[in-house]
Parts: C-alpha cells; structure tokens; sequence
C-alpha cells in the first residue's frame, strides 16, 4: 500500500453522486457463467503485412475471433465455463489518462469478484511497474490490491489517479524483461493492460513472449485512448473519446457563442488527440464551429501551408462579404505532422537529434530547402519543432503551437490583402487557443462510464476462457447498452506493417503494430462534414451543447461520428456465421441433387466474386 | 430589424430544456403594483471624494436609497405606484460578455408588459448604438423590438448574441451626445445599460446629463461583469460571475486530477476577471489547487517578480520533499499589474505610447531602470507589453501570458537549484493555459439565470419609480430567491476619486468613477484561503466540482466568496431604520421623562461613537 493513500480523497456533492451510479451489464455478460464461443481464425485486414505479422506473432496470431454468449443463445459449439478457479490478475494504466479508465478496473474487479471471490486483483502504481530505465525493473510489492473500499472514491470518476499513470511503453528488451519478472513474481494469471495503439501493441508482444516461454499469464488489452485513434474492423470505439469531444465541444460552442457576441475575433482552436484528427471531426458535428482544417484532407490533398493559409483567408474574405467579422476554426494537433514541407522539414530534425545533434546546431546542418523552410518560420516554431520526438517517433504535438502558426500567417496575408484592396472588410483579429488538457481529466460521460466498465468485465471473461492476446471488444455501441455485442479479438489481427520507416528509428521499420487509424474521407462521417462545410462557414449555425449532464436531454446522447457509421463489424461477422451454417443445416449429405446443385453453384458465385474483391491489388490499406 | 434574424437559431437540446426555465420572483416582485420605498439620502462611502463628485453630479448625487416592498409589508411612507402610462424604454449590452446578460433583457421585458401590455423594449444592435468614430452618432433604425418571439431562443442562454455587444465605452463627448441624440430620436422613457463598472459609469454620467438637460429619460444601470469586481456596500455580486467561476473551476479541476495522474507536470493556469483576483479567489475556493498568487497579496506586500518566483520555487521544493512532482499554481491576469516594478515599466511603455512612440522605438526610450528590466524579460512578453493599453489605461491583460513568463522564471530558477544540489527532485515541467474566453459564452448557471432575470425585472420598478441614475441592486443573495432584498442605489454613491492619475490620460484624473474592488485582504473570503493555503500546498486535496449542472447536487450552489462574506448591506440599513423608526414610536411626546432621558443618553453615546469612527481620517478607502 501506497502512503499517499492515507489523505481521505474529497468528492464534490457530482462526484459523490456519480460514484453511486452503476452502469448496465449487457445480457451476455450477467451471471456467473461465462458462455465464449470461438469462430474462425481471424486474418489481418491487409494482407501484404500477413506474413511478417505471422513472423512475430507464431503463437497468438490466427487466433479465432471470440463472442460472449447471453444465456438463451442456442449455440451447441459455445464454450460453457461455471467453474472458476481463484486467479491474480495485474492491471496497469499505461500512457495518456483518459477519462473512463478507472470504470475498467472497476468493472474487470466486479467480474472476478462474481467469478469466485477469491480472485485477486492488484493494480500497479505508477513508477513502480517499469523501474525507471533499470534493469532490476521491479519493486515487486508496489502494488495495490483493488478493493471495494479503494474502488469507492473512483468509481465513474476521471484521471488515472487510482494507480497513476506508468510509461508510455513496455518496448525495450529491459522493459519486457522488468514487465515479465513482474508477473512471475506475483504470479499473476492475468495482466490488463489500459491504453491506446501503443499500450495495446505492447501488449501483444507481451502476451506472444508468454506464449514463446510457455508461462501462464495472459494478457489482455484495452481501448482506452482519449484520441478515438485505436479503431478496426474490431473495435468501433475508444474509452475517452466520448467525453473528451463533449467536454471540448461545450468549450468549442462557448467559443462560437462568444465570437458572435463580440463580433470582432477570429478563435483558432487546436485539439489534442495526436496525428489522427478523430476529436477535430467530431468537436466540428457537434458544436459547427464554422472551419475545420482535418490532417487527413491536408495530407490527402497534399496541401502545402501556404495552401492551407490561402483557404483560410479565402474563408475570411467569403464572411466578411456577408458582414462576418469573427468566426471560429479548429485545428488538430496532428495537422502539423500532415503538412508535406513541415513533415519533411521534422524528419531532417529528429534525424539530426538522432545523430545527437544539439538543438542550437541544427538549423545549420539543414538540406537547403528544409533550411529555408526553417528560417522562414516564427521564431517560437521553430524552437518547438526542435524538441525531441517521443517514443513513437512522432513530433511532441501538444508543444507545437500550429494555431498561432497559422494564426500568424493568416494574419500577414489578411493585412497584405487589405493592403492591396482586394480584401475590403474590417482589421483582421486572432485569438490562439489549445484544448486539450483541460478535458483529459473531466468526470467521465455516461457512455464512457458504461463502456468501460463493460470492457473491464469482458476482460475477466476473456481470462476465464484461457485466453491470451486479445482485445476486448464492444460492437454496436451505437444502440443501447442491451444490445451491444460482446467479445474478443486477438490484437495481431489489428495490426499492420510500414514498409517504409520514419527516419532512422529502428524500431518503427517492419515491426507489426497497431497504427493510429485516421480519419476515413470516404466514410460516412466525412461525407456528413462535407455536406454541411459551407453552411458551417458562412451560417454561423453554431450549437451550443452546454456543460457534460448526467441525466435529462444530451446526458445519453452518443458521439455522432460513430452513429453515422455503419460498423458492427462483429455482429455483421456473427451473421454471416449464421448463413454459412444455415447453408450447411440445408444440404445436410442426402438432400436433393438439385438443392445441391443450387448450393454449389451460387457458393462458386460468392467465393469468386469475393476472391476478386479481396485480392491484395484491390485492397487499399486502411491506414 | 437586422438581416441575420433570419437564419433560425439551431438549439441543442439541453439548450432547449433551459429555454423553459422560469426564474422565481422574489415576493415584493410580483403583480404588477410597485411599492416604493425612498429611504435616507445616500452618501459615498469614502468621505474625501465627495465633494468632487457632488460637483459632478448636482442633479443626481445624494439621492434616496431605494427599496422595493412585497405587497404585506406595511410602510406607511411607501409610495404605491399602480398605474403605469405606456413606455419606451432602450437596452443595451455595454462591454465584454456575461454569462446572465440575455436574462437581465428578458426580465426587463416580462415586468414592463406586466406593468402595461403598450409598453416597448427596444435592444440596440451592436455597432449601431454609436456609430464607430462618427459624428452623426446613430442610425435610429437599427433597434430591434424585444419580444416574446425574440427572446424565446435567448432565455437563459450564453453570450450577448441577441444583440451583440457594443463599444466598451460612451465617454467622449461624441459618444456622449450620439448616446443622447439616440435616446431622443427614439423618444426613449428609459435607458437600461448592462455592464461593469466602466459602462456603469458612464450610466450615470449619462444619467446626469439628461437631469441636467431636464430630458425625461431615465438612465439604470445594472451590474454585469464575469470580473465579480462591481462589488459595494450595495452590490454584492454581478451576473456572471457565478457561471464563469463554476466553469473555470470544473477545468481547473479536470487540471488537478490531470497532474495527479501523470505526476509530472506543474499546470500554471492564468484567469480572467481584470485586475482583481475575485475568479482566482473563487476559483481556489471551489477547486482547492495547490497554490494561487493574488494580485492583491503582491500589490499590498510589494512583491518583486523575483519574489513571486521564489515563493513559488520554494513550494516546488517542499512538494519535491513529499515526493510530489505535479502541482496546480493560478494566476489573475491583472498579477502582472500588480508588481510594482513591472507596472512602473507598463506606466513609461503607455506614457511612450500615448506620446505617439511606435512600439519598436519605444525600448531605447525607456528609463534606465525600466529598460533594465525590460531587456531581461523573455522576448514574448516584452512584445505584449508593448501593446496599446486598454480603455481604462489597463495593459491589455488577456493579452500579456504571466503565466508563460511566470514559469519561465520559475523553470530558470528550478535547473539553477537542481544544479547546485538545493533542489534535489525531478526535472521541473511546466505547461501553461489561459482561462477564460471558453467560458465567457458558457449557458449561466442557475443563480445567474436567477439573478439577472430579477434584476431585469427591478429595472422595469426603477423606471415605474421615475428614478433616474440607479444601479438596480439585490441584496441577501446568499439565501434562497424568496428572500431577496430587491432595491436601488444611486450610482454616484458608488463612486471614488482617484486623486493621482495613472499616467498622462486625462480622463481618469480627478474624474469620479466606480473602480474595480480588489480582493479585501481583511475580509472572510482571504481568511479561508489563508487557513487553507498549506493543506491545498501540500495535500492535494483537490475538489473536482465536475461541469455546470442545472439539476441535482451542486446545481444551487452559490458562490463561495458570495456565501462567507456576511453582507446584506442593504439589509441593514433596513434593520437600522426599524430601529430609528422604533425609538421614535417609544419616545413620542408624551412619554416620560425617564423612557426620554433614556434615550438621550443612549443616542448621544452612539452618535459619539459613530461621528468618530466615521470621520475621514479612520476611514481607509475601500479601493
């Protein structure tokens, strides 16, 4: 035990009442009885990366997709487990709080406990589960064994204060090593591990090391990641998301309520949520704040920052014709990453870093165009760009003020342009904002609240079943909690391969993992954002959603970018399952020839139409 | 009628559930009878400046208290006010934003048809009430007739988007005489200007205008302002107040628990409110941060921006002892006023200015002390420094980032400890944020929805009343609405003199004005910080109030400041009156000699006291 936790934590009158709230279990997991069923072997979705993923998964890749079962459902072949020998589960958060994650642990210790009341969990305090850069890597006893009386203060609540937040990664020989001898010391069952694409990439390579030494532990990830990034054909949804994109589009509306009462300034807004521009999208369908510059379109588009200044002030010019002289944009923070030049520019100086390059001798051992990029750039830029990259390879975006960039460009074009004439409104003003902090450690929506703490009993589940590198799953979220889907997915079957490396980092070069998913121009949300872009830009139609409620009018209102989608990728998986039994059921051996003719003839149809389609020339990759 | 009306106002559904809140009267509110009550003459509270304001205000200074009376209280000398000629009465929001503004025009407009079906609000559209930098003043069309169809999407709503906001100032004579020209153009009865102290001022000088003109409109000014800092012996609280500190604090304390999940980060948060810490002060009342530095404790201790970055260095370092490694510090934007020597550097950079110096000359110019200073501060700041000040001669505090500068130092000071072995924890990290504009357009809270309807309705009694220069005021607000004190003070009894003016601008010398009110270091609201100050340091025994609700726990919250404070001036100068009023009804003539003699004694002594406690030289001015 921990000494801090000898202070009493003090709850406000909303979080004593949020501690009392208990989400709903869906039917599947309720009872003591866990009902898995195992289907096919699950393949990755690109398949040129197949072979090397199989390279580093030879254990726990090709595992099948795994359902939860309610207990009405009749399906002989399912798996009916009632006995549950007493286990010790490890949990850990790993990398970036997310408001929710506490409910997963929450909920993981509520299944264990009604699986069989000896069960053990122990969450690892951060700083002790990976001893800072050592090679003992353990203080074996730093752990907090989970109870109802330690869970009591952080049930629904936000932060990872519970347990804190560890490192980033579990990656380097060292770090594996420390994370193993861990479980073994405290001969865990079970390690859930909480966190985002890399958390859960790690988690993979773990559970393929237990595997590889034939130790009992299982471990088990989940989607916790306020950037709404760790999405696939699996997973429809991260922990987080939701109430980090409500908590800043009630801010995003204040800003647009504001813009419109002053009628003077122009809100540039940067939102956290790394290199995928997940929350700008969904920030832009909530509170339509009149512009949005997505990382993806840029990169798509392969638009230059001229070009992005050009269609912002092109977006000015258009709105003071109609007499507008504010307004409000967001940008992501990964936009910087997304633009060409810049991009380019920030692999020469990680490269430089690298080679141990001091951040003062950098700007002269530039390629001439980098170089002049450099220098053409405002001073606090370029001191941000030299910052070291962190430990995915990517440039520290939350330091990277690209509003006031961009602010600051606009700004100069907008004067030359009323200098000129050809802009003919009113002094352009801009005002730099960066949302991102401040939402991380927000009391948890409802959705959240529900989400995680039904992962954390998939979690258990998953355990009891036996099984090891998978994923907890929750499919058709989009309808009521009674009616999601329940299940598991090996994570290996999520990952993919880069064949070309980012700078000199080894260890991003040909290693499968899970990828931030970008935003998809060609999906539904996309398409909504595309249909309502010009009546954002010159309407003004700002919604104001007002503060996070917990009951009444919004408080079980879903994030619209994954009601638009169609996904329920399991439930589609689960129904085809159904037609090919169905089909089995019907030319059982000793129906018609003619029943079998028709059956042979329209499954040659099916098959060959799906091999065209599914051939790796035909399939983009989805990242 | 404006062009935009037309593009239907999109509401979100909480948005639309507030819409139907009605705010509760107070009883001596209700029906439409006006029971008046003109009390004693008022005086101004700090006695040497009364003279000047008298000269400026022959007409309307000393004017009667006012109290508005339920329908069962039984005051003989009451003025019963039952018939009410139709009205025209003009509206404007004056200045920056506040959450509640919209209410204070709602209520207005629900009391005038009370009163008389015929009488008409009209609300000044911004940019039209005075006509930018123009002679001509106005274009008397450019009003729009407040009515339940307009109002009905702006009912306890954010922003000033119904109108929009005007010029922050009407104090030249040009603006002056194109405010009069409007009044009379529109053939106004009444002008309610909503606003903080700057547009209250102006209210009244105004107002003596038109008594002094002998034209019968009549000016009210109502105190709105997210500052808190209209506060005096008759007004307790200002609309908006209560929503932007309850907004702050909810991401003030998503910070908190933020730093307690990563332990890595020292959040400096700077705030909005002006030159008073009244937000900073509320907000670590609610939220419990580690640390705040008010600007009020610098100016009165005369701290250095050295000491300030030692104060805060030495926190870091007990922190570090308990092994904490995060922390929460606030700032007010008006801290960096609040250094004496950096406000001296801000008087030369504004005195420069005024002379017409351009900005990148103005360094050479400086004294050489002040450019001492000047060329040691980072170069971000010495650029916002140099910004043109404000209306009031202000730097432009949103503009200036303490926060940055703050920790700047602070980060300096850290790495020299570290170095020289003094300081022996982690690395120190800082990152910045500046609150408030993504709370300035927040939906009000239920107080403020409350209050600013009453105090639209109080106007509405003021012009019934024929008063002209008041300031509607409600007193006892830290009880339930039913026992609200609804009144009216004279505006100029709010005022003081500055005597020594604040650089070379003419108009703030000499020149009666409501000043913000600072923080009262002797006050209950300071003692609580004070008791509390090491617990908050060391402890972290963060208060996460969670966001703005409008039902269930927290959502009658008032306050903290408004609740310790033990005010209800205007309550008691009731209560003294009773007492007068009793004395007179024992003593009449006719009784004896001994109840008489009594009572001489007894008055004489207490007017002894009071004629020396009250004489200037025991008085300390409030400001």
């Amino acid at each position: 035990m921990d000494a801090d936790y000898g202070i009493p934590r003090q709850l406000s009158d909303l979080q004593k009442l949020r501690s009392h709230y208990q989400p709903e279990l869906p039917p599947c997991l309720q009872g003591t009885t866990v009902r898995v069923e195992l289907r096919d072997a699950t393949t990755a979705a690109d398949p040129s990366g197949e072979h090397t993923i199989k390279r580093f998964f030879p254990h726990t890749y090709s595992q099948p997709l795994v359902h939860f079962l309610r207990a009405t459902a009749k399906v002989p072949a399912a798996q009916i487990i009632t006995e549950h020998p007493a286990i010790r589960v490890g949990v850990l958060f790993c990398g970036r709080q997310s408001p929710g994650g506490h409910n997963v642990i929450w909920g993981l210790h509520d299944a264990l406990k009604v699986h069989n009341p000896k069960n053990i969990l122990l969450g690892f305090l951060v700083k002790y589960f990976l001893y800072d850069g050592g090679s003992e890597g353990l203080f074996a006893q730093k752990t907090l064994e989970i109870t109802n009386d330690v869970l009591a203060t952080y049930k629904n609540q936000g932060g990872y204060d519970m347990l804190g937040r560890t490192k980033d990664q579990i990656r380097t020989t060292e770090q594996v090593n420390a994370a193993v001898a861990a479980c073994k010391a405290l001969k865990l069952d079970g390690l859930v591990i909480i966190g985002g694409v890399t958390s859960n990439t790690d988690a993979a390579h773990l559970a393929e090391k237990f595997a590889e030494t034939k130790w009992p532990t299982k471990v088990v990830g989940v989607p916790v990641t306020l950037n709404g990034d760790l999405k696939n054909q699996f997973v429809e949804a991260n922990v987080g998301f939701d109430t980090i994109c409500k908590v800043n589009s009630q801010l995003i509306s204040n800003m647009c309520t504001d813009a419109l009462s002053a009628e003077k300034y122009y809100y540039f807004i940067r939102l956290m949520g790394r290199k995928a521009s997940h929350v700008a999208l969904e920030c832009t369908l909530q509170s339509h704040p009149n512009m949005v510059i997505l990382g993806e379109e840029v990169a798509a588009s392969k638009l230059t920052i001229f070009d992005i200044t050009q269609q912002i002030c092109d977006a000015v010019q258009a709105r003071a014709e109609h007499d507008k002289n504010h307004g409000v944009i967001l940008l992501p923070e990964g936009l910087i990453e997304s633009i060409p030049e810049v991009y380019a520019l920030l692999q020469e100086i990680h490269g430089l870093l690298k080679q141990g390059v001091s951040a003062d001798k950098i700007s002269s051992q530039l390629s001439p165009w980098a170089s002049a990029l450099f220098e053409f750039l405002p001073y606090f830029i370029r001191k941000q760009l030299l910052l070291h990259p962190e430990s995915d390879d990517s440039a520290q975006l939350s330091q990277i003020e690209t509003e006031k960039l961009i602010a600051h460009l606009v700004e100069t074009e907008m004067n030359k342009r009323l200098k000129e004439g050809t802009y003919k409104g009113k002094k352009f003003n801009a005002i730099c904002h960066f949302f991102g902090y401040q939402a991380r450690g927000s009391l948890p929506s409802k959705f959240d609240c529900d989400y995680a703490y039904v992962l954390g009993h998939i979690c258990s589940h998953i355990l009891a079943a036996g099984l090891n590198g998978y994923m907890a799953t929750v499919t058709n979220l989009k309808n009521p909690g009674n009616h999601w889907h329940c299940g598991a997915a090996p994570i290996s079957a999520m990952m993919t391969v880069k064949r070309y490396g980012r700078g000199p980092g080894k260890a991003s070069i040909g290693v499968p993992a899970l990828h931030p998913a970008t935003v998809d121009l060609r999906g539904k949300s996309y398409e909504l954002l595309s249909q309502n872009a010009t009546k954002f830009l010159l309407d003004d139609v700002y919604r104001n959603l007002g503060p996070l409620q917990f009951d009444g009018p919004g408080a079980d209102a879903k994030a619209v970018t994954l009601c638009v989608e169609d996904q329920d990728y399991m439930g589609r998986i689960k129904k085809l399952q159904e037609y090919l039994d169905k089909v089995r059921t019907i030319v059982k051996p000793g129906c018609s020839q003619d029943v079998l003719k028709a059956a042979l003839s329209a499954m040659a149809s099916v098959t060959d139409i799906l091999s065209v389609i599914s051939s790796p020339s035909s399939v983009s990759t989805p990242f």
